[in-house]
């Protein structure tokens, strides 16, 4: 295997992933193979055990050399500093212990800690939470929100993808007052990765491509994630109408957002309140008026890009955003995550620019 | 050439097609050779004059050897029983008079003609409209709205794609008061090939490859002929809010609207209300509970499929409707309206089953 | 549902489908809904039995209102007069027999009667026929070529789609021996629906969009089958090297072929020898001079297109066919088979425009 | 603007890039955004100046603040220690003199210097060459076969995509006279960035999608770069046949080509072939034994990845190779290229994990 510790620094974190062989998984050891303070230990992937891991990802060929290893995160969390979990859901709930958390940080992308009232989770997962005495402990890692909260958390619970682009777009006008608490419905496109690499029907080429639908309409799991975060912008509850979409496309997720605006409110207000919050942030790029957010603009980087307008005519505002799914809305930020717990620099491993065309 | 006379009937409709080089007119000349009481005269394209139709469109070789004519609308109106207008916006209006409607009937697949207050038009189309005192007699060619209208006119307004998709997914629900009228928002996604075919670097291969954007944010041009229609509908002027995204696909529209619902609503009635007024319809398909429309489902054809479902939690509505654009949307209704107006069969020419995959 | 009698004619041909929901099988039903003389009596499938056959293709809602049977051959032959099997290799040659045979026509979109020599099928498919009896009577359904002897025939083996492109594009150059006939290099791109309908990783929608590849190399089954129809145009036996690749669409088919000119040989005599083969099919388009296929020509037609042209540089031709792989490929065919078989007109349900964009 | 100048090093190279709007000057942008040793001081575009580069490519939105300049070459190369120019055919030719080059280093990605041959040049570009004195001290800049003479070089001819995918699949079988220098074939499948961002209706959206098609058959001027380069390889003059094709995806050119074998080959030499020369390249990947290449495995990343097989029935090769056309086909060739001239670390800025899905 090729040496490329050129450029690395001392103390390197060690960092294993459950769940290495699905695209959030993989999309993990891309990230971190360009880390430079960081080196992935262990390839856990049931599904792959003892074979090759550029077996299964024909893109790491000559760049990792591992094979899969299991499951045991007990083990495992006696050979690293952190573990990433991209696994089903209720899969890590149900293994995760207080002894796991002592040896090491731990870092879910799947949904498991990620809601604070377990009956919600429950109810929308239809999954009965194996290890609700850990729910309180597990920081909601959103990081341009929470940066603080997570330097010192043991469990992060890694936000999912459509949340973290509809909760990024909507956050500062809800905190700001400039829409109103119960207006907000969220229209989200995916590309077909957020699938997974399951072998099913629905997602084979043929059924995806050149084609366009709704799916989980009023039933998708991502809505109380979404309602609870933004209650906590709102300073009370809220609800709010979530329709995912799956598009044509490998990455990316476009919301598109509705609003009742608050009274008298500008564009030049909503764009001001982006700017307010996310004004300093390298990964959340505020566009200049007018400008519509794409999703091949932030293809394959850990940007998230946002913006609004208002209507007069309709006295509503329409709320843009976009990400990678894999990267801001997977495991980029679950990398972003891994830096700030570590003081790293926290856009270390995640610089590189968008890939287009 | 080919000869496919069998199974035509004797007194042929004879059409003529302006603009035939264009996305929509290449749909009119696809159905039309498929229609067994039509036949196509006149192939209208400035920007091709002389040169060979199929050496334009290809899939069209062996299938029509005409060369490509102009636009001379007046000699055009002397050979043909009803002329196709593909053209830009403005077009048409400057050069149809008395004259031209005197000896042939004018379907118009340009915005010219929808929209009954001229000041509207020229507001949105930033166009001084040449031909007003034609408007009023104008029929808006939503075919299962205005059937008995279109019967005796002679010049039809053939709805836009987006409109036609909006207008058919929300009209039942309004007329039947199911939901409130100024709270209809459109999130509308359509494939690229409604663009047309100019060429513009927006509109490359790569430029709109894996990749979803929103356009024309509040500013869309067909968001009042949404609102004209809808007006009608519900017995009094409304807004709504419009936003189109280009999704990576060649065909298809998919409408996702919300909209609050009118007091105690269910889902049984908002599907009762589409089976009212499209229970017998050929060309609309109520789908089954819970069953969301697809883009790819009605490609090709001129099927327009759609459902919606009811959200106790938020007193919403989410509306789902889909089309082919260059069917329903354009070329297939404007050979309804032939259909309708001709007294022919309403279907002929418009049977075939969607492609899939 | 919908009565679309209307244009049919008396004696309709019964047809059942065994394997109708396959992608092959779903194009069966596709064209035979609009074709006025055949009508389907029979969906079979083993995997949706007593399911709607329109809950398995939306596209086909309020078109096909019969649920799914099994795949009782002796029952089903009873009650049809043409059996279509669109089924795994192996599978007919198992059930099979001659009191089928004796109560309707059998049209085998399986591989299972394509291959004269039983020792070479059971070679390159790693399967034991089961019915070696019935091959010699199987009559190789490839119409342009054989259409006096599927005139007569009770069992056709409907080539592959592979084979089909293949065959087509060098077969008059060989009859004329105007290539060499052991310089034969097949290098075929297919869209992802030849991969079926299988739920399997490999065919997903990111694993196959935006990439190409080669598959099967060296050892594709269809090198037999386009071998030994070759030999009987070259008078000899021959040998090609074929190989497929997946290219990220959901139809079509491009074969770039490549052999050595047999001397002086122009690309004018290429043409010529299309032409005097194919100059007056109706499903073969002998394109103009300089004048590339495009798989989007053909796209949802019976079409196959053909072009050839001669490189003095290296003294040798260069080939290309396209064509749709379900269509002509698979089920277009087959429907052509049908209308030769009962004395149908040829092109019968088999007259669409190819769908562009 | 960002600062990102953590981790980079004393004296960084200055570039300048002619031709920054283009798809390959924008890769170029894109990957010395992320070079530790170098900076990009000039952004020249003809078509945009005084233009935000960033309103021309939205993914360089908040990272790249500069404006487009022009195209003076001699001023710029007062600035600038290397001048990238990715401009049409003939246009450095005609400016580029001894001034200029005295100044700085060029490495340039069109054709002007690719050929040593001027009359081959002209014949196949149809231009007359404005500076054939300085064809004979480029270098062509196939950095695994020239890496010695590039390290001196002044002007540098950066291969083309077709050509590097081409040459560097091919080169070892020709130097160990594993197959025969006439019989080669190379059928090529490209993405449509290769195509440029220039706005032509064949490279729209709907032209390109869903479809195949070969083009420049015969004709392609990738033909005698590729014929020179392997001539040397071979020791004497050879001539192939390249056949490009256009593939509906953004990036990725897949050759497969096609060789007589010089007698007993067998698949197990050609592979050591690869590792003879490749075997300790960085970017250079030999598959495992009966692994093909996909275009997906490489895509964003500067590797080539490359098999070959030997197919006893009919005795030829069969060679596959792929990249990705703007990275190790365009820019990040051209990057490498760079870093060998400076001293750098030939991998600075190229070690991006291949992007999957």
């Amino acid at each position: 295997m090729y040496q490329r510790q050129e450029g690395r620094r001392n103390s390197m974190v060690r960092a294993g992933i459950i769940g290495a062989t699905g695209y959030a998984g993989a999309e993990l050891v891309r990230l971190l193979l360009n880390h430079r303070d960081a080196e992935i230990r262990w390839y856990g992937s049931k599904s792959y055990i003892e074979k090759k891991y550029a077996g299964v990802y024909g893109n790491m060929f000559r760049l990792v050399e591992d094979v899969c290893r299991g499951d045991d995160l007990k083990e495992l969390s006696k050979e690293v500093d952190v573990i990433f979990t991209a696994t089903p859901q209720g899969y890590l709930a149900s293994i995760l212990n207080e002894e796991i958390l002592s040896e090491c940080r731990v870092i879910d992308l799947s949904a498991d800690y990620r809601i604070k009232d377990v009956s919600v989770y429950e109810e929308w997962y239809k999954l009965e939470h194996k290890s609700p005495e850990l729910i309180k402990e597990a920081v909601y890692g959103l990081c341009e929100i929470n940066r603080e909260k997570i330097k010192g958390a043991r469990l992060i619970a890694n936000p999912g993808c459509y949340t973290t682009c509809s909760i990024l777009s909507i956050y500062p006008l809800l905190k700001e007052c400039l829409i109103t608490k119960d207006s907000i419905i969220i229209d989200a496109k995916s590309g077909v990765s957020g699938a997974g690499r399951g072998a099913k029907v629905n997602n084979l080429y043929c059924e995806v491509n050149e084609n366009m639908k709704a799916y989980g309409v009023l039933t998708h799991r991502h809505t109380p994630e979404i309602e609870e975060q933004l209650s906590y912008a709102a300073g009370e509850d809220l609800k709010v109408m979530f329709t995912p979409h799956l598009a044509p496309m490998n990455r990316g997720i476009l919301v598109t957002a509705y609003a009742q605006l608050n009274g008298e409110v500008s564009g030049k207000d909503l764009r001001e309140a982006y700017l307010k919050y996310y004004g300093s942030e390298r990964f959340i790029r505020v566009l200049d008026e007018g400008v519509c957010p794409e999703t091949k603009w932030v293809e394959a980087s850990n940007f998230f890009d946002v913006n609004a307008m208002a209507d007069k005519r309709t006295g509503r505002a329409v709320i843009m955003g976009a990400l990678d799914n894999l990267v801001k809305g997977a495991a980029g930020q679950a990398v972003q995550n891994m830096n700030i717990i570590f003081g790293l620099e926290e856009t270390e491993g995640l610089e590189a620019v968008p890939v287009f065309p």
